[in-house]
């Protein structure tokens, strides 16, 4: 037996740029809750999720009421956890752009993740062996593209300068891609309107013609704009995600459209999968185990999509270490994971892990061989970033209000075009 | 690493009753294939399949192929039999009651819980362990009742004696329970025209108010008697399995059935679930790790059932216990299992694995808390046994030919009535 002992969460803050999406701008930090599960075996796990004050909350009382179950005990700890937090079921933490994912999931998700972490050490096994076995060696990830602007207002430029037309747009996937190799890119779209956006994709396609591009506004267009824009787009994005928001608006947009649609938005939650099945909503489903309740339970999702026809791609939120470690070992012991991932790590200044285990080459990363995620703590780096998060004041996600603090006049409104 | 090295496949055959069922009658002995695997680290893994003489042969083609591989890379294990398989795909080893199953999920089955077995040796966990954790320490299993003869033509009567009326049937329960303390009751039907097999159920519903029963004539109805017998049999059965062929003959019957239907017939294999579920031809899915592909592909299929509203059972073939312990750990971690399993466990008098591990207590057996499966092979039982299929003549299960050696007016008609 390996018996919980307690876990230690430390929320943390790290420096992120002014990317903007259909909600707002991103803050100038992004947070995360880092987990680390002490064991009588005196062995520590580790876990990365949202930092949102109401998942810190749920995250304190999920850690005390698993204290004492054994690190294989998954089914029960998942169970525990749910029965904690009965009647508590708001999502949280993604700028309230997935709202309808199981908070039960999204709280047992850092540790499952932890718990695996224990279990490869325990087992001097790599999570991937404890998922199945890696079928790659290496997880291709896709460029994240972002209109932003050049600095936080009051700040210092960053290095990626400003984006917010086509020219910018190829500029920045040019740097990126010669800086990690990426094989796909992926643009975060609903910012301007739907021509401008379809003009960087057609910008995209010309300096890049052998990428497969992506495009996601976050459900900001109406069925109608949707299947026009992707009429314009047909053979030139290898899928389109969101276009428009929720299950019928989907299935609408998706029997016309010349693309398959990828959501990560209305397919969020297994009560969402029978119903988009029955309304052919969408061909590809994003996985994400930080809301899908960790590495198991994307497996699920994974099979799911398998028996069902559905493509599999892998959505990311700001991250750092853990989680990139925790989704390569999830991806590389996926068979049917047959697109590049998504992640947000170029965006990224500052960490928690230890340098080293993560490295890109040729837009992927190899599935680590050492037992457990593959990666340590910098308890340095961990408390600077939790000083940062005392210090920032952010305490909530909210792209809204803070774009709402330099533009008074924006609107979230949903449908935008 | 723990590569397997080979695998010793010893086919066996087991004393079986004259069970009857509607495509005739079990032949005197039961045939399998038990599976020892053996692995660089000196552990040897436990499985047991089928041993018909396609699948045997298959077995050996897939145990060379997955010499060197490691016992945690289940995914490159199945892709690799998947490969060597390539094109021979036609299930086998239930007498013609199970066509549809994968061969792929067939063959690779016992090599994953062989490799489950080692890997429960090497990490010092019970299987369960490795599957989420048992959420229940003891899992109940049904009492499987058939109508049988005395003895097979030319033997010994066996202990149980005749039982082909509702009256022979009551005394099989009742001394079946009695040894067993089984909860719950199966009839295997399709063996007499309907409305006696309907009186059966209703003398046992007299003589065990509060046992759940489910009768299953293995699809010998046509849709409208099986309509009829469902109406007949309302707020008698837990569920009625397979009256009918087909995913559209059972959806007519559902459509109309007061009770759930269950299938191990229609939905074997992944592909079936879509079409399955569709068509809302089944309520209750019996799963069967010999044909969905061992332990892991059993807990996908239980997490489908649970996304798709779907109850979720355990089918039995005539097996040994080396497959009990298999079903017992995959039960105990499996949340949504809700049904006690069936078993054909007191029907068979002889064993490969060593006496203690594996006891019923109130209808219920526990789950092993010993590394890996938690059985183990008697050498000199193994070997007896093997003699015996040497001996026996018997190469592949003919129920169907067994019977017309008896009866040669018998016909395998389906629908039967
Ligand atoms: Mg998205
Ligand atoms: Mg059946």
């Amino acid at each position: 037996m390996a018996l919980i002992t307690g876990a230690r969460i430390t929320p943390v803050a790290f420096a992120d740029p002014p990317l903007l999406n259909t909600v707002g701008v991103h803050q100038p930090f992004a947070l995360r809750a880092i987990i680390q599960l002490d064991t009588e075996a005196g062995l520590v796990g580790l876990g990365e999720t949202y930092a949102d004050t109401r998942h810190l909350a749920r995250l304190e009382a999920a850690a005390e009421a698993i204290v004492g179950l054994d690190v294989f005990a998954l089914n029960v700890i998942r169970a525990t956890i749910a029965q904690r937090l009965a009647g508590d079921d708001a999502a949280v933490g993604t700028a309230g752009m997935i709202t309808s994912a199981s908070a039960v999931d999204q709280v047992f998700s850092p540790f499952e993740v932890a718990c695996l972490d224990v279990q490869g050490h325990l087992t001097g096994r790599p999570v991937s062996d404890l998922l199945g076995g890696k079928v790659r060696d290496d997880v291709p990830f896709s460029a994240y593209l972002f209109y932003k602007w050049a600095a936080h207002p009051g700040g210092e430029p960053d290095a990626w300068g400003e984006a917010v037309d086509p020219a910018g747009i190829v500029a920045q996937a040019t740097r990126m891609i010669d800086e990690y190799g990426f094989t796909a890119i992926k643009l975060k779209g609903g910012v301007f309107p739907p021509d401008e956006e379809m003009k960087a994709i057609e910008a995209l396609r010309e300096a890049f013609p052998n990428h497969p591009l992506r495009l996601d506004p976050n459900a900001a267009w109406t069925p109608q704009t949707s299947v026009k824009v992707a009429a314009g787009l047909a053979g030139v994005l290898e899928y389109l995600e969101d276009p428009t928001p929720g299950l019928d608006g989907m299935a609408e947009v998706a029997a016309q459209s010349p693309m398959p649609l990828a959501t990560n938005m209305c397919v969020v939650a297994f009560d969402q999968l029978a119903p988009s099945v029955a309304k052919d909503s969408v061909k590809v489903v994003l996985s994400d185990h930080h809301y899908w309740g960790g590495l198991h339970r994307s497996r699920l999702l994974a099979g799911i999509c398998d028996t069902f026809g559905l493509g599999l791609s892998m959505h990311s939120n700001s991250h750092l270490g853990i989680s990139l470690a925790a989704m390569v070992h999830l991806a590389g012991a996926t068979p049917n994971l047959s697109y590049a991932c998504d992640t947000h790590w170029p965006w990224k200044t500052e960490e928690v892990v230890k340098a080293g285990a993560l490295e890109f080459r040729d837009g992927a990363v190899a599935v680590p061989t050492t037992p457990g995620l593959g990666v340590e703590i910098d308890d340095d780096a961990l408390g600077a970033l939790h000083e940062q998060y005392l210090r920032c004041g952010i305490r909530d996600r909210d792209d809204t209000g803070y774009m709402r603090s330099i533009h008074p006049e924006f609107e979230n409104t949903k449908p935008r075009w």
